[in-house]
């Protein structure tokens, strides 16, 4: 059996040690673990200031060490002789501060070492580690690895201690792994929608307005509205209804749903200026939604009820982790919340399969698509609800995945402690999963709010809940998408749709009828009449992301034409003005993917 | 010259604190000021518990009262004589209290006193009082006013002090204007928007979530979604552009704005649930728009940006003065932005009146509007800007007043300190005044955050920016709208705009079948399909205020027509399928006041 992945990269992490402790005998090593995509290692170098540029020297030092194919040994120690050799034989203050601490928290009286041992039996490197490790170096491919950069660290994360050399790994199974992974993120660096949204100028982070909190510019609004309209256009016929709520609620609101219970950190708290009452920003919207489905008298009559409301809510995230727009505290969940019978769970279900298909069919994120279906786990004592309940809303979601032809695997003893659930992960452009939409059954909330409807026997009947968000989050979804087209996007979310460029000011006059023309059929369309030449206006058009140029000159306008370019495909063809405009419209209508000339 | 209705007001107190003196001897006067409408009186009846039933002999003692045309004679007191004349004689402490008061805040060393004084030289009553008072009581009719209610009032306002009991008037120059008032007053308490929003069910509010936070239900969303859209229609041709910004903000922002200045204690404070962090939800969203300006490099090119922002700002409205939609703390503001040249200003000005002119045509308010100009005062040193640029700017706002022909006055010294503006009130249904739309220049926000533009010579030059809001708050307006209308919305707002009614089960298919036709043309239609008998359903459709109930019968099905009822006018008429379908859609489409059959 060969060694998992993990495990090569916790070895690289060794042999980077190794390498760095050949090459620079002072440096004190701290810890170096294992992380996605790789490991790194944390050094104390003293007064010496390591360089990108020494990674190279490190990392051919490594690929020696690979060839010479030492084993990996574990060993004990008791911890009285691990502190004293990493005190006095060592000088090492990490190694005496992590063995202290697991003392402390885990009560060990031994710790162990892995040592390398080369063919020839000489010992050439030793760390205190937990494992495990290859058996072999000659299980790792030499190639399988690059080091990749360093960055400062904090000794235990914390500010005010040692700031430390951090230095990364990539490490794979294969060559081709690492190298398609290079790939991806030299592509995903070059579809940054942090970089992608300034330059589109589609939103604007302010140091006066704090961190995760982006404001979107003119041109992200229009994306953000023309999706938030789809989305409530692939609702408002499956009997959904909009509501509105309020950003804040009393923590009253908050222990009756239970979230003050566990989620409290996560909330912003807020306080009257004068009136000093206590209050919270809404982190979801369920709580919210209870309210408004109580405050009527509902019979069977009446459901399933379905509130639609694409909602702000705020999480307080940390500063650090705080990023674009995929990493925000302002969240605009397309929430929904459906009140039903568990009888009508499974084709309410299908009927959110169904908008979740159709649209990111339209965004071309359906190809290597899966959906977890979460359900229990052996431990039945976890999950609140009957027995019987639970069989039935796993089954019904179930039924609803194989109605679908869903590409779902059923993942036992993922489901939440209030229901079952199907989570659908999507791939993007260049490969990389993201986690989007979720459907989830809740037997919770209603019971902590106490709901009911009136049944066919007149009696109090409680609803099942179903909390779904098709999109997620409005921004992490917007991001995502900036990254998945590169910035490209359809016409039909595109901030400038066409932009008509006249050859000279002689042809104002007939780009500016070109323009009226496109103007009438709601096109959101601008024109170039700058003094600049051809090749500048095309440039700037193509800069801004413009998907179609309508260039007019004397032939055009004597014709009745345009040159259209296709800025996606870097087509040209000429088309009559009547042509042009009703294929554009066609394409918006579609939402289509592809160009008119790809 | 006759007396003001004030004086009246102040006149009728102390009449109404004679009458009760004669009644209840023992009961101790406090305050008695005029107030809109009428005046009140605070009594300390001890021990003795008035009830509305005594209101009736108080006011006939009043009347007997205003029969012996009393005169009014003021003198005056040393501060010393009137405290001990309210300690010893009168033994009342408010009195004592409130000229103690007098003397620690303003240093008085006199008091004024105003008795009364019949035809015969008998002083009937005197009260410590600054005046003014009639000076026969014959100027005051009779009939023009009345007693109208009691009311617990602590003692200066204070919870912690004597509860007293307080008696309202109403007083008007004359008997028809009392009537007119009371009418008013009747009709509005029908229309009350918080009994029709339950009963219509608009709106929700929620002890879990919190006072001045309405939740609003499918039904009231319709109604504010219709009129956001509308709104957005009505700006979208005019070069507005859609912007987003988030409900929060460092206090940094609102240093840099002036609003932590003096706005603070309206403002929530918001704090991270782990990472501390300060912020506030933002009461208003100019600064945040600022900061969108801010991020761009514009031209005078460029000029003028417009920015639109329905969006819900929070403030921190005292608990008692919530009601409804008309107090709340999260007001959503169809709010807007422009960043303009001073040359500019008139323009866009009028461009922003045209829209409030088609907006309040639309729901019928135009009738009887009036606009306050307001411009500075005398004293030019509170005022932010040059004289110049003051100078254009009202200029420019009257030429767009006068070029719109609206009815305007000029108000000296009402002004902004940061700008001129234009204020309009609107009359609604019943005659309330309410202060609807406003434009507002300001010269300070675009100087605090150090905006400015590139103009023709190269040069940074600062742009002028407009606030403009059409209906002001959503929440308020919709309110007004609630009882404009008494729940009676015009076709295009209404949650349920028709509803069949087949007479009986024979006729639900048929019914199914105008129910699709209305759906298809996108009418919220829906069908009473319930068991009940006609009459039963026909009264439920205009409790539900549904405008339109389309009955079919035998007689409708065979001829493909229906039996139309107009429930707003109580009209009847058959009309064919095809005729009401488009009859209805044109209703819709004009945002037509009246219904089909008035």
């Amino acid at each position: 059996m060969s060694a998992s992945v993990e495990t090569k990269r916790h070895s690289l992490a060794h042999v980077l040690a190794q390498a760095v402790q050949e090459l620079y005998p002072d440096a004190k090593k701290a810890i170096g673990p294992d992380i996605e995509n790789g490991f790194y290692f944390d050094f104390d170098f003293g007064d010496f200031e390591l360089k990108e540029e020494h990674l190279r020297d490190i990392e051919k030092k490594m690929k020696n060490i690979l060839k010479q194919n030492q084993k990996f040994e574990r060993y004990e120690m008791s911890v009285a002789e691990a502190i004293a050799k990493a005190k006095n034989v060592e000088k090492n203050p990490y190694k005496v501060e992590i063995i202290e601490d697991l003392v402390a928290k885990e009560g060990i009286t031994t710790v162990s070492y892995y040592r390398n041992v080369t063919q020839q039996g000489v010992e050439t490197y030793e760390d205190l580690c937990r494992g495990p490790h290859v058996e072999k170096l000659s299980e790792i491919d030499e190639q399988s690895f690059a080091l990749d950069r360093i960055a400062g660290a904090y000794w235990r994360g914390d500010s005010e201690r040692t700031m430390l050399t951090r230095i990364y790994g990539l490490a794979f199974d294969t060559r081709d792994e690492l190298d398609a992974y290079r790939k991806q993120r030299e592509e995903a660096a070059k579809r940054d929608h942090r970089v992608l949204g300034r330059k589109l100028k589609l939103f604007t982070l302010s140091d006066l307005v704090g961190s995760g909190l982006p404001l979107l510019q003119p041109n992200g609004m229009i994306v953000r509205r023309e999706v938030e309209e789809y989305l409530w256009n692939l609702h408002k016929d499956r009997g959904y209804l909009r509501v509105w709520t309020p950003h804040l609620a009393k923590e009253d609101l908050y222990v009756t749903s239970g979230h003050a219970g566990h989620y409290l950190e996560d909330m912003f708290v807020v306080h009257g200026g004068t009136s000093k009452e206590k209050f919270h920003l809404k982190p979801m919207n369920c709580p919210h939604h209870m309210q408004l489905f109580a405050d009527n008298q509902f019979s069977y009559r009446d459901m399933p009820i379905r509130y639609f409301e694409p909602a702000t809510v705020y999480r307080d995230e940390k500063t650090g982790q705080l990023s674009g727009l995929t990493r925000v505290r302002a969240i605009t969940q397309d929430d929904g919340h459906l009140f039903c019978r568990v009888s009508q769970i499974r084709e309410e279900v299908s009927s959110i399969v169904s908008i979740i298909k159709e649209f990111y069919t339209t965004f071309g994120l359906m190809e290597g698509y899966w959906v977890s279906l979460s359900v229990r786990g052996e431990d039945r004592s976890k999950y609140l609800g009957s027995d019987d309940v639970w069989n039935l809303a796993e089954g019904a979601l179930e039924e609803a995945a194989q109605a679908n032809g869903l590409n779902y695997r059923r993942v036992e003893g993922e489901a939440a402690f209030y229901g079952p659930k199907l989570d659908f992960m999507f791939k993007d452009a260049i490969g990389r999963e993201w986690q989007l939409a979720t459907i989830q059954c809740d037997f919770n909330l209603p019971n902590r709010f106490d709901l009911s409807f009136v049944n066919e026997q007149g009696e109090r009947e409680q609803p099942v809940v179903i909390h779904r968000a098709i999109s997620g989050s409005l921004e992490r979804f917007m991001g995502i998408m900036i990254e998945h087209f590169a910035g490209r996007f359809p016409l039909w979310i595109s901030p400038e749709q066409v932009r008509v460029v006249p050859v000279g000011e002689a042809f104002f006059d007939y780009g500016r009828e070109v323009l009226s023309v496109l103007r009438a059929v709601g096109m959101r369309a601008s024109i170039d009449d700058s003094t600049d030449n051809l090749g500048k206006k095309i440039r700037n058009g193509e800069q801004a992301h413009v998907p179609y140029l309508l260039v007019v000159g004397e032939k055009e306008m004597n014709a009745r034409t345009v040159a259209v370019r296709d800025v996606r495909s870097g087509n040209q063809a000429d088309e009559s003005l009547d042509a042009i405009v009703s294929k554009l419209v066609t394409e918006r209508e579609n939402k289509s993917l592809s160009s008119l000339l790809a």
